[in-house]
């Protein structure tokens, strides 16, 4: 026999046993099915592009972060680290195809040589949904109402989604004379929730005096609602303009679609430096701030400037998955089960294996989800699978009582057993009562 | 400006728009309702492992075909090329948190270095379903009557699986001396299909002579029935034994199940040489033969043998999605769809985006598909992309309207148009008469 080469997965790497991977469909699948209910349609793209197309012309001095090597063909290429950049290059490439303004969604892996001593993982499901091709208060709006029904549906509780106008904040900038200082002021902003406000007054007087600092926080601080943070940053950036009235219509139209009270205005979200040119917005869950933005995005001017000539303007946002499956997990609402299996029949004589198959096609067609257990093991055996599968109902079939005609179903929580006819050539009383008793559980 | 990259994906790999997006998942949708209706759980291993677990020990003399490189740590890593090596790493890891037997499905890509001119493509879906930890006549008819339930449930007409057992066929080259010439045979008897049956024979009389030739064909001729042919060859191969015995149970078993006359014993079928040591079989669509077989498979002793000594034998299958989807295509049956949206909401006055954002809520409340056009463009153009995203339904709200309080219904494909009140409290009456319509255009 040849050696035995040790089954093990690369570091940064995991498996998704059933427990792991039905809860992760299970979000997915709610998540698709709100993407849907809002007119976004799903697309893919390959896992392994041209290096230079993913990283760039000058991707000499490539991130370690990339997976990046010569293919047989002595191609330069790499797995996706993200799924904007290859949407990027999508649109660039297909807008001829398509019709504007575009709404996708993609769910799919991503491959980064994360740090793994923080925790992270290299190969990750990455959820971005964008609408492109309209630069409207319109397509902002439905971003945020998207994301709004993706969490009602998750049932997590409350969510607050703090949105930001990066125009109104550089025109306060310019206000103020700093506008050349806008990144490392971006930069300390950004970290406002991490480090506290005292912290943040000192690291800002220490990069602009006393006297801006002030005039910052008291830009960025939120008043008692909306409507009165939007009057008090316009009035700060100097007035009316575009970008507050984007504010307002953002506000009025979700106001409209009864957003409940979980749409804030906070002038100390950011979002990063370089992407965004309109909105920004970060999504937190009331239950767990602490891990911090479920689902974060914003617009954008340009959505394929390195492949095309094409303005493409768009909007569009990014579900953190892992952490939303980690909130889910530790909220307790997360879908995680061993198997979809609601009647199992056992195996108690092999010569009524045909029964068996008879009776679990009868049970699917009726829309249960059934399984023949393959072999005549000891009863305890296949109890014990049905219990490490968390099926709920079993249905007995033996010598004696195919001999009398009848079945027995037994309910493998309250360990009750209910009869039911099961005549050779019918099996529809043993299904009305597995559905009978399946509807009464619940299962 | 910088200069344009061009936006091109690597040779043999390809975009999914949407059109072809939806039709993919609408087929995987189906097969994965069928496989948890038979007790199936989903489960994911990564795209990357290390090249030794994907290719064994001997693994220098690398398959061009395999993506394999060195990662940034220097280990010696692939991308996985099918879903099989991967599970068999994945049971022999896991086997302990897990319970036998265990029935799954993965659906997942792979990626092989195939030669682009024959068509194929080097990133493709693989579709897999296995029941490890049995070996037993239920089992194998579980994945017969599963992929029966699969193509019924595709909607495709017709189809015939054809089953066989490589130990009937290897007890009758015993028994007319030919075992060691069994690779050769096999590899010859493969081909009978393609070649024809004059052609066979003169290749198996060059091979055997022509009386060894004769027994051959009599033996893989097919009977005129299931149990005719189970007869005959039981009879060639020296008698009853445990391998005639379980085609007999798996025949009865499905038989008892209903599967209806598509379940064909075919003593020619041989699927490749080493792996399967039990049943194996075939499966073509009726209206598409010569597509060659959409799903194949059989029984394994060993799974895992190559990194765990713990026997773990199995029946398992895989379904070709791309031929599937290329066969589903051509029928015309496949659900390759532009969009979702059941109705669009139109703009044609930009004062009003607070009631359309309000009259889509209401509508995906009641379980409509509903998008709001974002910014306000000529109709024509709104109706231009209603049209290219073959949505049915139209709502149609400018000033007048809302000052009469009703809202139009524009039916896309009848032109036809009904009003609806639509009160600024209440979009009730209109998001019934819209349930109705779709409901009159089966939308």
């Amino acid at each position: 026999m040849a050696e035995i080469i040790e089954p093990r997965v690369l570091k940064g790497f995991r498996d998704y046993l059933p427990q792991d991977e039905t809860a992760r469909r299970a979000l997915m699948e709610v998540l698709e099915r709100v993407f849907r209910s809002f007119g976004f349609v799903p697309i893919d793209t390959p896992a392994l592009e041209y290096a230079e197309v993913l990283l760039g012309k000058g991707g000499g001095e490539t991130d370690k972060q990339v997976y990046r090597f010569k293919d047989n063909g002595d191609r330069d290429v790499a797995l996706r680290f993200d799924l904007t950049v290859p949407f990027a290059r999508f649109m660039a490439e297909h807008v001829d195809e398509l019709y504007l303004p575009f709404r996708r969604y993609h769910m799919a892996k991503v491959w980064r040589g994360e740090n793994t001593q923080r925790g992270r993982y290299r190969e990750f499901m990455q959820c971005d949904f964008d609408i492109v091709g309209s630069d409207s208060a319109s397509a902002d709006t439905d971003i945020i109402l998207l994301i709004s029904d993706a969490i009602s549906a998750l049932d997590v509780g409350g969510f607050t989604l703090r949105i930001n106008h990066r125009g109104v904040f550089n025109r306060f900038l310019d206000s103020l004379g700093l506008r050349d200082k806008s990144v490392p002021i971006l930069r300390l902003v950004d970290k406002a929730e991490k480090v506290g406000s005292d912290e943040l007054r000192r690291l800002l007087s220490a990069e602009l005096g006393d006297a801006s600092a002030g005039k910052l926080l008291g830009y960025i601080a939120k008043e008692s609602g909306f409507e009165a943070t939007l009057e008090k940053i316009e009035g700060l950036a100097g007035g009316p303009a575009a970008d507050t009235q984007r504010l307002r219509d953002i506000w009025r139209n979700a106001s409209a679609a009864g957003m409940p009270g979980s749409l804030v205005l906070d002038p100390s979200i950011t979002r990063g430096l370089d992407y965004y040119t309109g909105v920004v917005f970060e999504t937190n869950l009331d239950a767990m701030p602490e891990i911090g933005s479920v689902c974060s995005g914003g617009r954008y001017d340009e959505l394929a400037s390195l492949y095309t000539t094409k303005r493409l303007p768009g909007v569009g946002s990014s579900i953190g998955l892992d952490r939303l499956l980690a909130a889910l997990d530790a909220l307790g609402t997360v879908k995680r089960r061993s198997g979809y299996t609601q009647v199992l029949i056992l195996d108690v004589e092999e010569s009524l294996a045909p029964s068996y198959h008879k009776i679990a096609r009868a049970l699917r067609a009726a829309g249960i989800a059934a399984e023949v257990y393959p072999e005549k093991k000891k009863l305890s055996q296949q109890f014990a699978y049905a219990e490490r599968k968390a099926i709920p109902l079993a249905v007995i079939l033996g010598a004696e009582e195919a001999e009398r005609g009848q079945a027995q179903l037994r309910d493998l929580a309250s360990r009750e057993s209910a009869t039911a006819a099961f005549a050779s050539g019918d099996a529809a009383e043993l299904v009305a009562r597995a559905a009978e008793i399946l509807a009464r559980r619940g299962a």
